[in-house]
């Protein structure tokens, strides 16, 4: 009888242990925000009439700038690097625009030629080859780049608040979905080891593909024109193509003004929802910047968003974190 | 100590019970399609060289014809329900192409017109509206329609086999996606009751969404303008733009050669991988039908495929089901 009864208390321990009231935001300083969402979170997850079913638990977190540093964007900073060594193919690139001032990084250029000139160089930079030729391509970026200001490989460079709250949305039965501008490849290549987000749910930028045959196997041909620009009012509209539903919680930051639209699309939900904005205050552990319109913290404040400022409610921001669950 | 023995005795019996070899697909007859399924999962499930990641358990569907009759296709139904009240109020349409071709049923003048036609028609009837109002009117559909052959609601009318091989890769770890040629929200509306998929694994057809604010609130707004018809070389792109891989599992149907890219997708995959094709020819429990070109079959018949014959493979077709799993 005894194995019987070591084995029972051994499930009876680990329910027990279950219960334990361990807080799942260390990196969170105590504080009205860290109060929300927690409060949030437990008003949606406990049975009662605000309680929401698992099925429709969805959450969606930019990528740039919420998970982990945009400056610079690491999809930028990979667009580089390709367009170098197209440059160093077919040197006429460095006298054509936009490939000259993409290449010089004029910055000025690229701001007054706008979107179509950007699209030009992330087809350019990111098509005309296979998913999978793509895949490994990205993957060796992933290997080899490091992050100039932190000094270490960009899949290292996750917020560690943020990865606490991914992980304390699963264990209340959410779905953790990234809706990145980034290329949708781009981020799944990373997804799962950096941030325990399976492949199928992230939503990113893509290009028009195309399929052919290649030695009598099917590949899928990236075109060099740009299919979807998951950014502003592309984010709800690609969430709704891949979830089929409004988010009841949604992340975004401050920087491009580009979540503010998937913010109003999950709090246009009916019923509960949260929406958080992460605001760059922090430039000695991380950096400091604005948007010159404000648009964001504008709208924050009118549709009463939940910001987090990194200075004071992260007492850690990046550092070395084990494998995501 | 009673009580724990009995308790312990529950979870021991729950356990056994899991183990029985219960026939997963009493609907199908045994032979050499069934024989040929059950031996694949069991190969990619159980510990060897061939077992592949619970992660990489991936099945696509096509929905017309595969999961559910496509004769007349529910779609088609609908849209031609749609331009039937467009023209109600707009009696001008009865005279303007391809809107006259469309509501006389006149398939000659619809197939010289092709798909430029069929896009525009796609667009006028499931555009122009937002999509939680596009919602509610696909909802009413399903409550009302029926299908003209089997006198019953659409949503009765899924393939018994078809219902019992999604509940059996789901329990064997599967990912059961949807991937069909009808519009995504018209599919997701009912993919859960219907089929045990949830909204976020449906692949479908979609117009060009847009963001706008209504009343202050952030609506999606169904642009007139197909963005993609989820059809042949579109459906593995759409597949990896959704999934991010290939399937390990693909199952199309013999009609109109729509799934022979995604077969074709699936069967690329590095290591095991399993195609299925239904074919049509229970005139008397469904329908008889081929194609002029004969191009699925004859892509079946090219790379190995498993075709699956209605009248001789399935003991059931269309009945009511329990509840998926």
């Amino acid at each position: 009888m005894w194995p019987i009864v070591v084995a029972l208390a051994a499930i009876v321990g680990a329910a027990h242990a279950e219960c334990q009231r361990v807080d799942p935001l260390p990196s969170w300083n105590d504080g009205l925000v860290k109060q929300q969402i927690v409060a949030f979170v437990t008003r949606v997850t406990t049975p009662g009439p605000d309680c929401v079913d698992t099925a429709d638990r969805v959450a969606t977190f930019d990528n740039d700038g919420t998970l982990w540093p945009e400056r610079p964007t690491a999809i930028v900073v990979y667009i580089h690097e390709r367009l170098l060594a197209m440059a160093a193919k077919d040197p006429s690139l460095k006298t054509r625009q936009p490939y000259k001032a993409a290449l010089a990084n004029d910055l000025a250029y690229l701001a007054h030629a706008g979107p179509a000139a950007v699209a030009t160089l992330y087809g350019a930079a990111l098509g005309n080859e296979t998913e999978e030729h793509y895949a490994d391509d990205v993957a060796a970026f992933y290997r080899t780049a490091t992050q100039p200001k932190f000094g270490v490989p960009y899949a290292q460079t996750a917020y560690r608040p943020m990865l606490e709250l991914l992980q304390y949305l699963r264990a209340q039965g959410f779905q953790t979905w990234i809706c990145s501008g980034g290329d949708v490849a781009f981020m799944r290549a990373v997804s799962q080891t950096m941030y325990g987000v399976r492949p199928e749910l992230v939503i990113g930028s893509s290009l028009a593909d195309t399929a052919r045959l290649e030695n009598g196997r099917l590949v899928l041909w990236r075109k060099p024109a740009l299919s979807s620009f998951n950014d502003k009012g592309a984010k709800p509209v690609n969430i709704a193509l891949h979830i089929g539903r409004r988010p009841l919680f949604a992340a975004g930051n401050v920087g491009g003004g580009g979540d503010i639209a998937m913010l109003e699309y999950s709090q246009g939900r009916p019923g509960p929802s949260f929406q958080l904005l992460v605001n760059h205050d922090d430039a000695v552990r991380e950096f400091a910047y604005q948007e010159r319109d404000s648009a964001s913290l504008t709208a924050a404040r009118a549709h009463r968003w939940t910001v987090v400022s990194m200075k004071s409610d992260w007492n850690r921001i990046i550092e070395p974190s084990p494998a995501p669950r």
